[in-house]
C-alpha cells in the first residue's frame, strides 16, 4: 500500500496556453510518488463547438452537455486535451495514462435527474462507486493517470462531470486507504481577499473563517463550489487541500514552501 | 503468463455504422480470454475537419497529418470513437481501457522521415518498441486494452497511424511471448475472388498463392497493404490471421466455424 499520493486539478485556464501548460507538466512530472492529474476543458470546446456550428449552453456556470455537446467535450476533453498531456507528460519523463471514468470503470456515474433543468448528459458522482482498485493498479505499476472530465453510466453513454468534483470524489475515495494530498491550481495565487490584488492570498481559510468570507462577499460565485468541494474532501479524510496558482504547485508540495491558500479543518 | 491472445481490428465502415458497431462490439465482449481492440477511424474524421474547413489530404490512401489535421484526429480517434467504444464495451460488462500509443509509453514512434512525399505527423513503428510489458499489465488485471490509431514521438507529440499497421506490430510484439491471433473485421466476407460476389470468399491464402492472387489482378490495391502486414505478421510469429466479416469474428474464434479468409504459412 501506498503511503502518500498527491491528487493535482488543473484549471482551464492554464490549459488554454500552451507555454503554461508546458511549464505546469513539467512541474507536475517532477512531484515525488505517486500522483494523480485532473484536468478541466478550458475553452476549447467552446471553440470547437463553435467552429461546429453548435451553441454551448450554460445555466449557472454548469454546461448543458445536449448529445451534440456531449460529441464536442468527448473529443475536445477525452482526446484532444487529455491525450496532449499525456504525451508532454511522457516527453517529461512521467509515465502517463490518459482516462475517463468509463476507461477500467473508475468513475461509474449517475446521469443527473432533471428536477427544474434538464442538464442533459451530465454525470453525479459519489466516492464509495469510485473504483479505487482499480486506480490503484495503474499507481503501483508506476503509471501517472490523467483524468479527463468524463464518466460514464454503465449502460454505454458517457457523461460530462465537472473536473473539480472528479478530483474531490476520487481524493475522498483514494483517503480512505492512503493519505491523500488534493491541489487545485488555477491561474491565481490562491483565493484572494481582493480579487484585483495578487498579493491579498489568504493563506489559510478554516469552516468558521469560510463562512464569514462568503458572509461578508469576499469569497463569491465561481469560488464557492470548489470551494465546498474541498472543505466536504477535508471533513471526509483528504489530509491536505491546497488552492494555488499553477507555478507553485511544486514548491508547495515537495519543497514545503509557503504559497496558495490552504484549508484547515479547524 | 497467459496462453492466448486474441486482437481484432475493426475496421471504419463498421465504426461509421452504430447498429452495426453495436452488434460487433457485443459479439467482441463475448469472446473469451485477453483480447485487444483496435479500431481505424472511419469517415467521422473527415467530416469533422469538413466541418471547422479543414481540408483532408491524402495521398496514395494515405492520410496527409498536418497540424490542424493531427488535432482532428486526436479528437476524434482518441476522443470520439475510442471512448464511445469503451463505454459501450463497459456496458457489455467487458471492463475495457481505451488507449492510444502515449498511454503508458504501450507504442512509441518515429516521425516518418520526408522522402517524396512529406506525410506530416505520421508515426512509424517497429515491434521491437511495443512496451508488452506495459499492455502485459492491462491483461493481467483483467482489462481489454482498446486502442486508438496514434502513436507519440517520447518528445510531446502525438502522430497518427495506421491502425492495421498498429494491429500487426502489436500482435508480432506479442506473439513473441504468448501464442497471438489476429483477425481483421470489416463490412466484407473476406477477401473476394470477385469483389461484387460475396460468396466468391477465398477461404485460404499461402505466401505462394498471394503472389499468384496479385499477379492476375484479383487482390488490388487497398487490401494489398492489409495482406502485407497479414503476412508479415505471420511470418514473424504471429499464430493465425484471421480476414472476416465484423458478424463472423465470434463464431471463428470461437465456435471455430469456417469463415472469412484464413492466412497460413504454406
Amino acid at each position: 500500500m501506498t503511503s502518500n499520493i498527491n491528487i493535482v486539478k488543473i484549471g482551464g485556464n492554464i490549459i488554454d496556453d500552451e507555454n503554461k501548460l508546458n511549464q505546469f507538466l513539467q512541474d507536475f512530472a517532477q512531484l515525488s510518488g505517486p500522483k494523480i492529474l485532473i484536468h478541466g476543458g478550458g475553452k476549447i470546446a467552446t471553440e470547437v463547438a463553435k467552429g461546429l456550428g453548435i451553441e454551448a449552453q450554460l445555466v449557472d456556470g454548469r454546461r448543458i452537455t445536449d448529445t451534440e455537446m456531449l460529441k464536442v467535450v468527448t473529443m475536445v476533453y477525452g482526446g484532444l486535451v487529455n491525450k496532449n498531456i499525456v504525451a508532454k507528460l511522457q516527453a517529461f519523463n512521467c509515465n502517463a495514462i490518459g482516462l475517463t471514468g468509463a476507461d477500467a470503470n473508475i468513475i461509474p456515474a449517475q446521469k443527473r435527474p432533471v428536477k427544474t433543468i434538464d442538464y442533459g448528459f451530465a454525470g453525479d458522482i459519489t466516492a464509495e462507486k469510485v473504483q479505487v482498485r482499480n486506480i490503484q493498479i495503474f499507481l503501483d505499476n508506476g503509471f501517472t493517470p490523467v483524468i479527463a472530465p468524463l464518466t460514464h453510466d454503465n449502460n454505454g453513454h458517457l457523461l460530462n462531470t465537472n473536473a473539480d468534483t472528479i478530483a474531490s470524489t476520487v481524493a475522498v475515495a483514494l483517503a480512505q486507504s492512503i493519505a491523500t494530498n488534493l491541489t487545485y491550481c488555477f491561474e491565481k495565487k490562491g483565493v484572494l481577499a481582493s480579487i484585483e490584488d495578487e498579493k491579498s492570498v489568504i493563506h489559510q481559510i478554516t469552516p468558521e473563517s469560510y463562512q464569514t468570507l462568503k458572509q461578508d462577499g469576499v469569497i463569491v460565485q465561481g469560488m464557492i463550489p470548489k470551494l465546498d468541494n474541498a472543505f466536504e474532501a477535508i471533513e471526509t479524510g483528504v489530509k491536505s487541500v491546497f488552492i494555488c496558482h499553477a507555478d507553485d504547485v511544486l514548491s508547495i508540495l515537495e519543497k514545503k514552501e509557503k504559497a496558495g491558500t490552504e484549508l484547515v479543518h479547524k
